[in-house]
């Protein structure tokens, strides 16, 4: 059986006129044959509103509850898709996450699949039902409601088109991916295609279209994957493996991640234990670190920088009080004013000059930068905000972004 | 173990200052040593909201997609009063309906519950937490979520007190039951204790403190029932097995129930099989049928009309106008300006006289009913909305309510 999961955001239901427009277009699918499962996420800005009433009770809520609490945006979205399905003649039902029992690991708030069961969403296909899953939500072995974090729908639209061998198509508020983002630079260029890894850099370093998880996984398993504009009319952009027809250009894009949390930690006693002890800690709560800098030791001590998502915050002060304690020679300081800019490009493997050419236009241009980091394709750098837009002008024009 | 099964309604949840003043109110009374399982509503007019943007879909929603949009308003409640007692140092944890597994049947929006597994509760109490479940909502045998209809939460806190042989506290925005509801009629006087009886015919005739079902299930099983103010600190009314240190009055309290809706059948011909159609298709659509009145034959034909609740309307002319293909000599009328009044009192059984004064009443006071119906214990008419007031004071005066 040839399947279509289809992914559609938050924005892209955020209302019910939207519910419906939606709905029309998938009835019109279903009638031209296909066999659809569509992932849907917490309307418009649900999601913060509730998480909003939970902050009013406590700055930090109890994760379990949290997720009680979370899951249940998706699982309005998914009633009333199915609903205005159902109002157009066509048959459809709403399965919640525990219903497709997506089973994930016991980590709150930012739960791993474990497994899917395919055979409730084989059976309900078989009788012609669109089914209609609610994103970013799981259930452990006891039952307990989990969520998979933000963006933890992609990962469900990419894990389900995985478990049934089906395509993916993520619908969004913008038509495709962008060389740079186009709000921050409004001549960036539409890609027609990308291969995993250029996604992965874009994604995680900020595109912010797709969640990076979803495209580790359909990376993992092959699942080609859509991405176009909500109103499922114009070209969109793929995501797939790299191939030769692929544009080879150096740098194929420039991702921007304004969410970002500067931690400086100096004067650490120059002992890989110390190190090792501040990113064990972190990880123990869960906490995704990036751009890790370290200076070479001076006076027998090293000063370490790195990058978290602002909203790690309130976990990491707890951390940090911690480590306070058990090294109370070294200093803690946060900067929240930093961008993290990223050049991305698969031809970057076999293209040298690119890392060159990048110091000489901070260079010419006097734009300072705070860390450096780079991988196979691309260079990461953190510059300050007031620095950006020059910063997006300059390096968009030197690789013709 | 002794447990103790506390309610509460929308109202009482109806904000977050709310549910943390009740999340107080719990942990106090768990530091005393009880053992709280704790049911709540959706907050204030959650459900109500739900419920117009699924008829913005469509006016005749699917009822299982209806169930599954409902049923996030008591997932919402449970998630932030468990956090508000977490917040507060007592260990807690939430319950939907299908994690208790409540098990219903499958009529969508007016489940019945088939069984309730008490283990998972009675583990989550020996670790000593307050257990806070999902009022309104259950699950069928295939996992679909189901809700108990309107008033459904006071069925919820009724079943678990039975499974666990608890004590069953229901608090409301009242504080306690009334012999007339105070909003018609002021001078009403609170009543300290009721029999299961009295407050079935007070509550199925519209007193609206508690669901009907839920007393029934309560006198099924034995559970006596406190209903209380949500403030927690005034005396209420118990509502118990009938004994002898009740009051011996002949009335006991009036019930006043507007949202009722009057049909009237007319021209139906004089055959038993017709009145049987009429009603078993009615039947067939779960629509709950009260104060039926039939005349004698004329000319070999019969009138009949009968009342329903108002939100049945929409199912109720599918099942009409079917009837009109089937019967088309007869006529079909609603009334929907009537208001049904009741007076009720367990020493109707035993004191006669009762409907002959309150005929006199009527009659002396021009006060025109459109049905009469008696029961072993209530005696209750239809009046025109017009009426009400005048007929609510002068029975007041009459039976000294």
């Amino acid at each position: 059986m040839k399947i279509n999961v289809l992914k559609f955001g938050g924005t892209s239901v955020g209302s019910i006129e939207k519910i419906q427009s939606i709905a029309k277009k998938l009835v019109n699918r279903k009638k031209q044959g296909e066999n659809l499962v569509v992932v849907v996420s917490a309307m418009g800005k649900s999601t913060d509103e509730l998480l909003n009433m939970a902050k009013l009770i406590t700055p930090n809520p109890d994760k379990r509850e949290l997720d009680m609490l979370l899951s249940t945006g998706e699982q309005v979205t998914i009633a009333l898709l199915s609903m205005a399905i159902n109002a157009l003649g066509c048959k459809s039902i709403s399965m919640t996450g525990s219903q497709v029992s997506i089973k994930t690991d016991s980590t709150h708030s930012k739960a791993r699949i474990n497994s899917i069961d395919k055979d409730n969403m084989l059976n309900y296909l078989s009788e012609d039902r669109i089914i209609v899953v609610a994103g970013f939500q799981g259930v452990t072995e006891n039952g307990d409601i989990t969520t998979l974090g933000r963006g933890g729908s992609d990962t469900t639209a990419v894990s389900l088109a995985a478990i049934l061998n089906a395509s993916c198509e993520i619908y969004t508020d913008v038509d495709g991916v962008y060389s740079i983002d186009p709000r921050k630079y409004p001549k960036a260029k539409k890609l027609e295609s990308l291969d995993y890894d250029e996604m992965l850099e874009m994604a995680s370093l900020g595109a912010g279209i797709i969640d990076v998880r979803a495209i580790e996984m359909a990376h993992k398993y092959k699942v080609p994957i859509f991405i176009g504009l909500n109103t499922m009319d114009v070209p969109g952009t793929i995501v797939k493996e790299y191939d030769d027809n692929m544009e080879k250009k150096a740098v194929t894009g420039m991702s921007i991640n304004e969410n970002i949390l500067m931690v400086s930690v100096s004067d650490i006693p120059f002992d890989a234990s110390n190190v090792a002890r501040i990113f064990s800690k972190i990880a123990s709560k869960n906490i995704i670190v990036d751009m890790i800098s370290q200076t070479a030791p001076h006076n027998n001590q090293i000063n370490i920088s790195f990058t978290v998502e602002k909203d790690d915050l309130y976990d990491l002060e707890a951390v940090l009080i911690d480590l306070k304690d058990e090294m109370p020679s070294c200093d803690f300081s946060f900067n929240d004013e930093l961008i993290k800019l990223s050049v991305v490009g698969v031809g970057m493997i076999s293209q040298s000059g690119v890392a060159s050419k990048l110091f000489d236009v901070f260079s010419e241009n006097n734009i300072h930068f705070y860390q450096v980091t780079t991988s196979e394709i691309s260079i990461s750098y953190t510059v300050h905000s007031d620095d950006l837009d020059r910063a997006i002008n300059v390096i968009a024009k030197v690789f013709k972004l």
